[in-house]
């Protein structure tokens, strides 16, 4: 299960990560924890509608943050009803299968390992880049959580002492840095008046309807200004890799998310650019690739939970 | 043993992390690969002087970059005559005792997680500060090795996409900003023609004579300069450590190395920092430490090695 601010999904993933009759309800953000409970249980429910299937879990992405390991969640911005909601006992309760929770970006992290890009890796390195910049750590083959399982934002790490605030207190973090909502950002703040650019034809003329895919397309199709923004957050993603390399030396970076196609034409130049920014004399050999997973990464991350 | 671009030293440790019987041998840089393995061999015959001692094993604090899986010194920097050296084969032909090795900010991760500050702990940031700053991650009770032996290097974390260029390819590390050499280094940079300062009295008139002591020797007599820059440092190490929390959620961070003791006026301060710079909603709870082993942290990370 995939559990969003605004929609729950389900679906039933096969041992080789295979996701078959997936399901969605709406989530809503400001109702109270028992609707948003029940959103999930008729989730469950209807992807497995005889209710005695035989499976091996329940794996559920949270919104976090939570704690993996009683399967409370704990204070979720996104979903204030939740406020130390013992979701994993209360889905438990109705269920015979063992169930797993876990924030998104781990469990991504989890099944990109177990089925994806970086099947058969020990140590891996996975960011899904979207509306925000998530991370998930694998090592030795599973999710590092640190001590109370808030370990592994690496969305969180800051390339900029001098940059822009971010929510959680430091400035320059690579979310707020290089995410698509940042991109988007940057763009609106370069198109002072009387720049012309292939953004705003896209934007039907509304700076404020610019986003990441629209920068994306415009640098695509040769635009000056799009493919200048694209290339300093490619920069700054560069940067913010080779931290992680000089961290964790993994066997692989998976990137996966949203706005992930937008820096995929540049894999080949940020790998090269890793091998050139750090200590470690064998980074040129850490393969960058894309996820496996794209839209249904939540519903494979569950499964990984389980398998 | 602990090896240094200068000098070997090497001690018995007990099982309680207690060293006795230190020796020192010369290691002169550029001299021969067998020259150097000579003031090794002598400095171990010299702490065992009958040949015949009954000990656990023999660790070694060697330079990187190496493999500590086969005991292979690569490249040092300070040690060219090491390139490709089998350091750990080349001991242990002399000796039945398994002969261990890593880099020495590692393996002082380990001593104090066995013996130290952090003994009991899991998982542990370490962090040395001297000339340059290391570091070591323990996970799990274990160093945390990476790939290829290259994890946990964050003395290269960068958090200054626009700072200093470092050896290691990156603009602003932490090493390049908050070491004793870049403390030095910024406080001789501060001092335009007519400052008036401590710092200059310390260092007999001699700018190029400032050191991080004299830096720290001259904030403690509340000289502004001196005070400015040490709280410049301290910002910074205060976001790079928010970004460990936010990556490890250590149970501790412990902070070791010669040019410790100039931030440890500042460790509330920097405890209190961090717990407002991460998503970590427990961050508060990790506590920072000084190290226990100073000058002898390599004797005792070598024999942690063999714990």
């Amino acid at each position: 299960m995939d559990i969003g601010g605004t929609k729950v999904a389900a679906g039933l993933v096969d041992a080789n990560g295979e996701i078959s009759s997936q399901v969605r309800e709406p989530m809503i953000a400001n109702s109270s924890a028992q609707e948003g409970l029940n959103a999930v249980l008729s989730a469950i429910s209807r992807v497995f509608p005889d209710g005695a299937m035989s499976v091996g879990g329940i794996g559920i992405c949270a919104p976090g943050p939570l704690d993996p390991k009683t399967g409370v969640i704990l204070n979720p911005p996104n979903l204030p009803c939740w406020r130390n909601f013992p979701l994993g006992e209360s889905v438990q309760r109705r269920y015979s299968a063992p169930v797993k929770i876990d924030n998104d970006a781990n469990a991504a992290a989890l099944a990109e390992t177990r089925w994806g890009a970086a099947r058969g890796c020990r140590n891996v390195f996975y960011a899904t880049i979207g509306t925000g910049i998530g991370t998930g750590i694998i090592l030795d083959g599973k999710i590092y959580h640190g001590r109370t399982g808030s370990a592994g934002e690496g969305g969180h790490v800051s390339i900029d002492y001098q940059g822009p605030l971010c929510r959680c207190g430091k400035p320059g973090c690579i979310e707020i840095l290089a995410s698509g909502t940042a991109i988007a950002q940057r763009a609106r703040q370069e198109m002072v008046i009387g720049t012309n650019s292939l953004m705003l034809e896209l934007a039907g003329g509304d700076v404020d309807a610019f986003t990441g895919e629209i920068v994306g397309k415009a640098a695509d199709a040769g635009d000056a200004l799009a493919k200048k923004i694209l290339t300093e957050a490619m920069e700054m993603l560069a940067l913010w890799l080779s931290n992680m390399v000089d961290l964790f030396d993994p066997d692989v970076i998976v990137i996966g998310g949203g706005a992930a196609a937008l820096y995929q034409p540049f894999f080949g130049k940020l790998h090269e650019k890793i091998s050139h920014l750090t200590v470690n004399p064998r980074a040129h050999e850490i393969p960058i690739l894309p996820a496996r997973y794209g839209a249904d990464a939540g519903i494979a991350g569950g499964a990984a939970l389980c398998a």
